[in-house]
């Protein structure tokens, strides 16, 4: 491990002005689809991440791949930030103009350009979200199975090799991009990887863009792997007596090879917060969420084997549902964990750790960690994607009080600290943006880090993609 | 689609001769590891691709990753070449030294580092197979299932994203490797990833070096995912009328998402090679080799759904094996398939071709293909992971006749050009070496593969590592 870095609460703001030149060079491509707009530039500036908004200097709303082209182009004559936005759930602080500049808005690039139900593909325009997609090729007996929560858009989510709830049986971003289109930094079109399952045909490009976090290129359209929507699917939540057996049970699940599709953990005291906010009567003690797809053999395979290791652990009081709407009901909790956890606050914001470690150690991770948020004395709540050893402590601070984000920050060097020393990482689906660049340097080492230099200074020398994220200049 | 680049038979050789200076600077650290015997330097510069050798000037034996770092930063100062050697079973003509230099050998390097059971990782150096890896871990109940057919270094099978028979339900080396030690061009010794799953923690280098071929910097640890040995294996061969009745069969597996382990094609020709070869009388017909992974029930329900897609097929006479000794007996005709039909040519060398297509175009990509391969008169075998998409035309040439490598290759690119017009790839597997070069730039295009030469000029800008490789300088 090397020595920590620092971890600054609020980004420096070091805006590059957009001269006159570019902006009437955009204006005259782009019309009124070129907005200037203060409470344009304002949502444009922001994201779901505690930061204060950073507004870029104009936001365009684009359309094609040309257009993208062509402003990423004209940016690049002038030397001027481009940051490519979403639908704004990005929660790292990746989306703030923190040197200026122009915001690209993706969201009217929403259609699905080619479905290969045949293949198990899909090429989306990177304005489409995971609902949207999911949506809109249910006909075809298929589905994409990257839940990171928010409806984002897979843009948005190659960006930050997003995953979530699924992943521990279908794998992130990462497993699931099969090819690209992406804009460079001096505006060309180039496009990435193939339809093929597998590829060894030079450097892999794509998976350098997946989680790039936009300061490599602008992903206008990506090739993804679709699975079979399961024959069946059958949810249960299991009650533990401690966050370490509900654990321990998820260690034991993985390693013995059980095709789980989602592992979820949420503590008794975020139950406690749903049953608030949603005036429900939820049993308040630690528990899994968990969801199991396949033939209905293996579904009922499965639910055996959950049940004799949970049973090991003191597990009991199982629920299981099978239709959808059941499924939904029986999830209540982990579907309203978040708002449920903000609202209990009025006017706070989330701080979300990310950290994710090795299957064997996360039931200390997990616990050691609870003891040292206990102790800060902040209002939290805990959800994990266990499966993956990936959780979330979420402090629900006090925008107004800076002790409170520092509070909040020291406890999450602490948890990173831990989490590396376990061969873990500071980030498991958030990405790094603006708030983990410290961590980053923790956890990858200089030499490393120096190697992401040279690659961004190499593809993107006037450091106009997205900068100020990830690392330093 | 791109115009087609020109595709070089035999490569230029353009040595650049190391200084008696870093000859001296290595023999004074490294003194007998250091060999110049002619026999070492010729067994360095050949692999197994049909290329004539180019032999290094020097071969080192390295024992530690500090001895790489060292003999990199000695290569580094002199600008010298740097080629990293495993086992030298490499099939496109990486390891040919076709601008001199130092083959670093790393089979010295062949520990295993850390075995973690409980979090299904391993950390190997880079000289350890594929089989001591199993061999080492069987007793952990685990193991590593990506299986190119030679018993390649995992070092060597990173630089290729190497994968084989498992690849269509374990995934390739891409999708395996968690982790890396490198040495950067300059001699620094980096750390890439964490044994934690998933992480969005910057860009993701563990994946820019697999498949890089050597020519951005040596792997020398490698951190690799286990899966626990399945509860029950079934391996099952069956006979079809045509090959394209055996991948349709494929098609359906997949498309139903049946998890099936191994999905193997071989044609009637090559079943006849391997009853020559082996004197057996195995069925002279088209033929699927499957290999089925789980617990009893859900490998019981796989063979049911295969045997049901097979019979609309006109597959039959399906035989099966559960025990190790009945599983191998059975898959005789693939584990031999490459030695027999080399040897039913004797003094022939074989050239492979190694196209990947999305999966709904194969069967039409494989006839096609067999049309033109016997149209041009060259003996050869036909083998396939069809489960991927993938096969192997593997011409069985003279090597004193200039006429049939050409005529080899003539039909090779016909065959890449309708790969790349089926939105597939050059090469599923093998890599892109010396043999594929044309033909990355005719699938990526020049955008793509000038960023591929950008980071390639920023991460080892004196050109040294394994340099005349992937792409030109």
């Amino acid at each position: 491990m090397n020595a920590p870095h620092s971890h600054d609460w609020q980004p420096a703001i070091r805006p590059r002005p957009m001269p006159a030149a570019m902006r009437e060079q955009l204006q005259q491509r782009f019309g009124s689809r070129l907005s200037t707009a203060q409470a344009v530039r304002d949502q444009h500036g922001r994201d779901e991440s505690p930061y204060d908004t950073a507004a870029p200097e104009a936001v365009l709303f684009c359309e094609s791949n040309e257009d993208v082209a062509a402003a990423v182009a004209i940016a690049h004559e002038h030397a001027v930030p481009v940051i490519p936005f979403g639908v704004g759930s990005s929660l790292e602080g990746h989306l703030l103009a923190v040197q200026g500049g122009l915001s690209l808005d993706l969201s009217r690039m929403n259609r699905i350009l080619s479905l290969n139900p045949e293949d198990l593909t899909v090429t989306v325009q990177a304005g489409v979200t995971r609902m949207q997609l999911n949506n809109e090729i249910r006909h075809s007996g298929l589905f994409f199975p990257i839940d990171p929560g928010a409806d984002a858009t897979l843009g948005g989510m190659s960006a930050t090799r997003a995953s979530g709830t699924n992943a521990v049986r279908y794998g992130t971003m990462r497993e699931n991009v099969l090819a690209l289109t992406v804009v460079t930094a001096s505006g060309e079109l180039v496009h990435t990887g193939t339809r093929a399952r597998k590829s060894s045909a030079g450097y892999d490009l794509t998976r350098l863009f997946v989680g790039s976090e936009g300061t490599l290129g602008v992903m206008t359209e990506i090739t993804l792997k679709l699975y079979p929507l399961p024959e069946a699917v059958l949810a249960a939540i299991c009650h533990f007596p401690s966050i370490a057996a509900a654990v321990d049970t998820t260690i034991g699940l993985i390693q013995m090879g059980v095709p789980i599709a989602r592992c979820e953990l949420i503590d008794a005291r975020t139950v406690g917060m749903v049953n608030r906010h949603n005036k429900l009567d939820l049993r308040e003690q630690d528990m899994l969420l968990m969801e199991f797809h396949g033939s209905p053999a293996s579904v009922r395979e499965q639910a055996e084997t959950v049940q004799a290791l949970a049973a090991e652990n003191g597990g009991e009081s199982f629920e299981w549902a099978e239709t959808p709407e059941e499924r939904t009901r029986l999830w209540t909790a982990r579907h309203h964990a978040y708002f449920a956890a903000v609202q209990s606050r009025p006017g706070c914001r989330a701080i979300s750790t990310d950290t994710c470690v090795p299957i064997s150690r996360l039931a200390e991770c997990i616990v050691d960690t609870v003891a040292d948020v206990d102790a800060c004395g902040l209002p939290y709540f805990l959800v994990g994607h266990v499966g993956d050893g990936n959780f979330h402590i979420g402090f629900l601070i006090d925008p107004d009080s800076p002790d409170e984000g520092r509070i909040a920050e020291q406890v999450n060097r602490t948890l990173v600290a831990r989490a590396l020393q376990m061969a873990g990482t500071c980030t498991g689906e958030h990405g790094i943006g603006l708030h983990k660049m410290g961590f980053l340097l923790d956890e990858a080492g200089p030499g490393a880090v120096a190697l992401m230099r040279q690659i961004k200074h190499a593809l993107d020398p006037k450091n106009i993609m997205n900068p100020g994220k990830i690392f330093a200049w």
